[in-house]
C-alpha cells in the first residue's frame, strides 16, 4: 500500500485487497486452532477445533484457487483484525483459572473468529457476484457455509454442555 | 488482571470480563461511528450509520445497567480485537480512491464491527442465561437483536445499490 498514493481505485482493487486479508487471516487461525485444540479439556471441543483446522487448511487452498482464477499473484497483507481477535483470545485464556471456564472462553474466542470470516466472505461473495465472477463468488460461498456451520456446531456444544459444566 | 495470578476463577468471572471488554467496545464505536458517517457518500448509508450511533450510545447504557444489576463497578478493558477491526477500518478506507467504492469498504468494516459484537454479545446472553440471570439476559438480548438487525440492513443496502454503484 502506497504512503502517498490512494491504491484502491475500483471494486476489482477492493475486493483483491479484502481476499489478501483473509489470506493472511486463515493463515494465523492455521497456526492458532492446534493451539486451542491443546488448551480444550472439552473432548468434543477439542476434535471441533481439529476438525475445523483441516477445513481452514482447505479454506487457504480455496483462496490459493481463487487467486488464480483471476489471474493475480497469491500475496497476503496484514490483517489487523485477526491479530486483534488472536490477541484477545490469548489474554482472556491466560487468565483462566478452571478447565471447564477454558472451554466457554475458548468457545467464544473462536465464535469472535468465525464471525470475522462470516463478515469478510459475505461482502467478498457479493462483490464477486457484482463484478460479474460468479464463478470465484460459489467457491467463496462454500467457505462462508462452512464457517456459518462451525459457527451453529460451536454455539450448540456451547449451549448444550460447555456452558452448563462451566457454571456449575 | 494480575501478572502472576489467574483472575477469571469461574463464569460469572468471564462473564463479567467479557462484558468489560464489550462495554469498551461500544466506547470505541461511539468515536468511530461519526467518522464512518462524515465519509459515506451515499445519503441513506450517512443516515444508517448515524441512526446506529445512536443505538451504540444506548448499547452503552444498558450496559451500564447490567454493571449496576449485577453490582459491580462499571468498567471497560482493552479490548484489541475491536482495536484491529477499527485499525483496519481505517488502513482501508485510506486507500480508497473513489467515493462509491468508499461506501462498499464502509459497509465491510461496519459489517466486521456488527458481527464481532453479534459473536460477544451471543456469548454473554448464553453466560447471563446459564448464571440464572434471565434479567440480565433479556437486556443484552436487546442489543444483540438491534446489531443483527443493522448487519442485515447493511447487507441490503450494499446488495441494493451500493455494490452496483461502486462497481460500474
Amino acid at each position: 500500500m502506497g504512503l502517498f498514493t490512494k491504491d484502491i481505485k475500483n471494486m476489482n482493487d477492493l475486493f483483491l485487497h479484502q481476499l489478501q486479508d483473509i489470506y493472511y487471516a486463515e493463515q494465523q487461525l492455521v497456526k492458532a486452532l492446534p493451539k486451542m485444540a491443546d488448551k480444550a479439556a472439552d473432548k468434543q471441543l477439542k476434535q471441533d477445533f481439529l476438525f475445523h483446522l483441516d477445513e481452514t487448511k482447505n479454506h487457504v487452498q480455496r483462496l490459493e484457487q481463487v487467486f488464480q482464477q483471476i489471474g493475480t499473484a497469491v500475496k497476503a497483507v496484514d490483517c489487523p483484525a485477526i491479530d486483534g481477535i488472536i490477541e484477545e483470545a490469548n489474554e482472556v485464556a491466560a487468565e483462566v483459572a478452571d478447565k471447564a471456564v477454558l472451554d466457554a472462553a475458548l468457545i467464544n474466542a473462536a465464535q469472535a473468529a468465525e464471525h470475522y470470516e462470516i463478515a469478510r466472505y459475505g461482502s467478498l461473495v457479493s462483490w464477486a457476484r457484482q463484478l460479474g465472477r460468479s464463478d470465484v463468488a460459489a467457491l467463496l460461498q462454500k467457505t462462508l457455509d462452512e464457517e456459518k456451520v462451525t459457527d451453529r456446531k460451536l454455539t450448540t456444544l456451547a449451549e448444550g454442555r460447555v456452558n452448563l459444566r462451566a457454571a456449575s
